[in-house]
Parts: structure tokens; sequence; C-alpha cells
């Protein structure tokens, strides 16, 4: 990857799964026609699956129209920083598979009405630690 | 947008571009052969641009072929999230023009050679402001 491996450190596949069970609040990434679309997206972990829901807009349409999707979560303070990215396969779960929304900490932050469930397999996972290096910070104190 | 009006106001462009300049952490989206790839980035504004070092890997050759991008902040807290998006087109600067990042506070983050500078010149840019409603989080106090 081309990463400096004294201050980038590749996480365990568990490590971020944990850390994919800690947030809420990731960016999807998927195509609709020939455009690439980036949206932020609330999820919650079920399984080795993650859950999100969403209206009957482009990300409903892009993904089913092209399952194959990103997902990205990080975080970062003035040390450290860190990053899962998760490429998988999305699908709108049928009816009778919905109430799998019901058992995890998965609601719409804002009161719009939100019907589907799509449902993301991973087929990839990856994340990576980092030590910051950010001179200017100190610089300024 | 199918977004419930009270709870979602959207941005104006200036409000977008305040946010992108106090930020300086985003993801970027872009276009690989037929895949679609999603990576943390540190940015600055400069002008009406942004900037991003990268060395040789994926995303300087993704965006070389396929220089349409699209480029996400977002924060939130209890109360209120916001998210910026910024489609626009990601282009190499020569190396007479690499000077630009050297007026701006962009540094790689990690101790990693990162030669090349890019610039995304947005064709469009839009935000929202959530509030936000999660009852969980009232219920575990």
């Amino acid at each position: 990857m081309g990463f400096d491996e004294t201050v980038t450190r590749r996480l365990s596949t568990e490590e971020c799964w944990d850390l994919l069970r800690a947030d809420e609040f990731g960016r999807l990434a998927f195509r609709m026609s020939d455009e690439v679309h980036l949206v932020p997206i609330n999820y919650a972990v079920d399984g080795d699956t993650l859950l999100f829901l969403t209206g009957e807009g482009n990300k409903l349409l892009g993904v089913t129209m092209h399952p194959e999707v990103v997902f990205e979560i990080d975080a970062y303070d003035d040390d450290k920083a860190h990053s899962v990215i998760l490429r998988g396969l999305a699908r709108r779960l049928e009816e009778d598979e919905e109430h799998r929304a019901e058992n995890v900490p998965l609601r719409p932050w804002v009161s719009t009405p939100k019907y589907n469930v799509v449902e993301i397999t991973p087929t990839q996972i990856s994340g990576f630690a980092f030590v910051l290096e950010r001179p200017w910070l100190h610089a300024r104190t």
C-alpha cells in the first residue's frame, strides 16, 4: 500500500469488526449508471452483516442496480486515526426479513419514513490505524 | 430528496464552503475500471478548489482514468449532524503548480512520501443539516 510501516498499522479483521460494532455512522459509495455516489448513512452491525434503512431514493435504486458497494467508517483525534473500509454486496431485505432491523440499534436519525432495510454482506474488510504527525497543530500552541 | 423539512435543512453553498474550510478530513469516492473505491483523505481548500496529496497508488490512477469524483465531509454530535457532498473533477497538478500545496495547511498525516498534488474542481456542492432524533441515547440515561 505504500504506507510507512512505522506509523501505519494494518488492523486485523477482528479489530475492524470491533470498530464497526462501536460506531453507528459511516459513508456508502455506490454506482448509479456511470456515476459514483457517496452518502452518509447510519447503520448497525447484525451478525456478520451491516444493516441500514433507506427510502425509495437513489440509494435504493443504486444498490439494486449495482449491488457492489463500499462502506467506510473513520475517526481521528490529534494523535491518531483509524479507518475501516468494507467492500460488499448490498441487498434489500424481503418483508419477512425486515424484523432483523428491530433487533439492532438502528433507527433513522431523522423522522422521515424510511421503510426499506438494506443489508450489506462484506466480501472484503480492511482497516488501518495511523499515528498522526501534524506539526502545525503543535506550532499553534 | 424525500427529507422531512422540519428536521432537515439544505445548506447554502456558502455554508458548505464554510464547513469545507473548517475541516481537514473527508472521504473520496472514485471509479477504477468498473469498481467504486472509497478512501479517507486529508485535504485543504485552496480558493474554490480542494487539494490533497497522494502517492502513486490507486487514488492517483483512479482519478487520472476517471476524473469524476465525489468527496464528502460530515460531523455529528448527540443533537445534530451535517454533511457536505461535493461532486467534481480531479486533476493532478503539474510541477509548476504544486507550490499551491505549500500555501495551505495541507500535509500528509503520516510520514510517507506523497509527491503528487491533486486538485478537485467542484461541479456541484450540496449540504444538509439534520436535527437528530435518537431516542435510545436518552433512554440510556
